[in-house]
């Protein structure tokens, strides 16, 4: 057959798995958001409308894949994690990572105009993405929580940076601003907040300060006309603290199947 | 900083570059495509719309990417390849398959109702792909010709088999039509073609025989009120033969920049 | 200077560091052993004196790298297990598969006279290896476990096989022996040796049946003329099951240091 | 079987395969070799007996790989080619790395004393290596080149070096011989060289200036009592240039099996 001869080139392929009995985190990242944020103005510090549609198109993509035990979003950019035993694809790298920056990709661009129905897209958003694995839980939480602590130091920085450029009665340039919060640690910029802007940051919508977590949960399930009750696995969306125990101990089915 | 004590996670990350002095190819393929073109009625054995939505897709990633030389598509899938010596994002594997995916999908959602106006999405289509690199040129060539001959191979074969399930004298069930065709020679499904269905298959268009390449061509462009002209590269469509010699001899620049 | 514009070669290398917080495992077998063996008339179904050699040569590499906490050997075959939190030589796996190979073999030649004092080499040992990482110590414990019962099934095997091919009485060929063997379980291999030969397989010295383990372990040490005492990481020897949890439990300190 | 609840371990292996068409190099590296050449008294700036027993072992090396079509040694390096379309074990990296470099380990060992017939072996020698592919001629030639042109620089370098430190009449302490050559070039060493110590750096032995070639020839034999006659494949060794192409244009046969 014509194709027989040139098959040979399929041998160039190699595909690598994902080492088994580990978490799989699959991370995606808005491409070039600076950019394309500004021109399609999103709102300082945060944008409600972009949060909301990045958080309708993971909540796709769990729907989808039954694997994703939990994820978490900020910013641009949305961790979804596979769990240490699930042994989809193959666990082949390719093909997660494509085909979750593919599906992501896919909710965000549909769903666009839900969220900003006035704003015509200038051009298309895009995401790339990579996986990493974490043999342990340990190391697993502490990669969810370098990315939560990521949030609240952002935002914080955020909030007040463009407190200082967006001030009516006395605008600051960017690196004017820059300036200020150099050296600034946590508390200063608390400070500074509520006696220059009167905002108490710990008034912020939680949203903005711990970002969102998507995890599946048990719940027990009671028909109204009957008795029978059965457990059913549902994804909840929060804005908690996840760096802190609480949050795992509340929840201990999302590394297990309902 | 509350940060720090988490960093260490990023150590687990590991970038695989592909190796310098290699075509990058990058393979795009539907996702369940066979589901998805059920649901959403595409015509058999071809659905010009979803070529012409797929070429679409195709050169808006080649109109953001000048790396990417040459590009070929065929039925639910297409291949982006990248000059051997390109140093686009270090030449990150994950970085590259995401990006050109979540590219390719935004496009091909975004357009879908430019050429699918009356079908209404049941749910959104995903791709998944992979990288494959070649050393030489001959090995890129076979890559592009292995494509090429599928495409040709499964075209013969869907065009005679839809005509036999839908014949509408004598209409064959999906499995009488796979016995009929089974052990049949491109010979023998081209004389069935004109015997039974009095289609000539070589005047069937050739986007369905050839598939679609799109590759950047040097142009010799003159304005009209002067005699100043200057060369530019352009990104050309065509439906042609890549498995010979005169595409590639009448297209010298692919592989070399304007 | 003239070397500067050939360095770019330099950029063709890429190193595989070996995922963090995982065990990692170098299995060193022999090269082409069966004619090895065979050539230099080793005894069967064991020959002591190579086993005895294997073990010096594993002892030595042991020395040398403080990382290694574990190995275990048996045939032609030994695995060396790094802590899973070492950082020796970035974890990089050629370097680590290389350099813990030449070692063996640079012991196990310069050693080779004192153990095969009359067994002139005909031609050089060599050995292969590979590295494999576990994520959790089960995971490890179960390699373990695979390459020590891998250590019996084939010592029952070989015995019995052997028996009924050196047998003075009534010799079998090799292929007659296979047939004999083919289906049987352990118990009536056991039986088999037993009733036929005269050989109770528990009688069998331990370095054959289970192989051998080196480890660290913590000794205190309290010199003759003082009372002063003092904690201190040694290599011990031991040809025991390490299957069960009894010798992992009596040994915690194998994967704490000293 | 008692093996089988352990052989899921098995899947946590992962073989590297490299990339088809393209040339492999195996590079073998001293380990440690500042200290061994230290305590074992190597002469400065060459012993002659070294490189003539790792031109040994990598000669045994050649003889046992048929697939490695040349190679390159210096120092304590010595860089192993196998011919772009070779397809031993699959091209599997662990195999080849580890075996090249035990197959080269055991043969030093083994012949240390036919050159060093006075020295004991304090210790061991050993060596690591890495495995680096390169897609084209011209890439593997650069390679080569570096590697050659490195061998001269120290070479120039460590000549004037040493005739400094060991002048009987006025020795420099090595931080001296240090300062003394910094910033000089190329020609202000050969005339230092020339003034100060009456060398013609022009007279020094070739395989201090170039390293040492292996590679494979086609030899026309003709036995002597008749007149037939067959070409053989030889392995040669040569101390020559193999930046220019000279030597290439002389041994186009080197990556053409016979």
């Amino acid at each position: 057959m014509a194709c027989t001869k040139f098959e040979y080139v399929k041998k160039f392929e190699s595909f690598q798995s994902l080492l088994p009995n580990c978490y799989i985190v699959i991370r995606i990242d808005g491409h070039s958001f600076h950019r394309f944020t500004s021109i399609h103005n999103f709102k300082k510090p945060n944008d409600r409308r972009a949060l909301d549609l990045a958080n309708l198109a993971a909540m796709k993509v769990m729907e989808e894949f039954q694997d994703i035990r939990i994820a978490y979003g900020q910013s641009d950019e949305y961790s979804f994690v596979f769990d240490k035993n699930c042994k989809i694809y193959k666990r082949r790298e390719s093909k997660l990572v494509s085909l979750i920056t593919s599906l992501f990709t896919a909710n965000y661009v549909f769903n666009w105009s839900k969220y900003f129905s006035a704003v015509e897209l200038q051009y298309l958003p895009s995401f790339d993405s990579r996986a990493v694995i974490y043999p342990s839980l340990e190391n697993l939480r502490d990669y969810m929580s370098w990315r939560c602590a990521d949030c609240h130091i952002n935002n914080l920085y955020n909030t007040i940076f463009w407190c200082l450029v967006q001030d009516e009665s006395s605008p600051k340039t960017v690196s004017e601003a820059q300036d200020i919060l150099k050296d600034t640690d946590s508390g200063m910029k608390n400070e500074m907040l509520f006696s220059k802007f009167g905002i108490n940051y710990n008034n912020i919508e939680e949203i903005y300060k711990k970002g969102t977590v998507l995890y599946r949960k048990n719940e027990l399930l009671t028909k109204s006309d009957s008795n029978i009750s059965r457990v059913k696995s549902v994804i909840k969306m929060d804005h908690v603290d996840i760096i802190n125990d609480k949050f795992w101990k509340e929840n201990p089915e999302i590394f297990k199947s309902a």
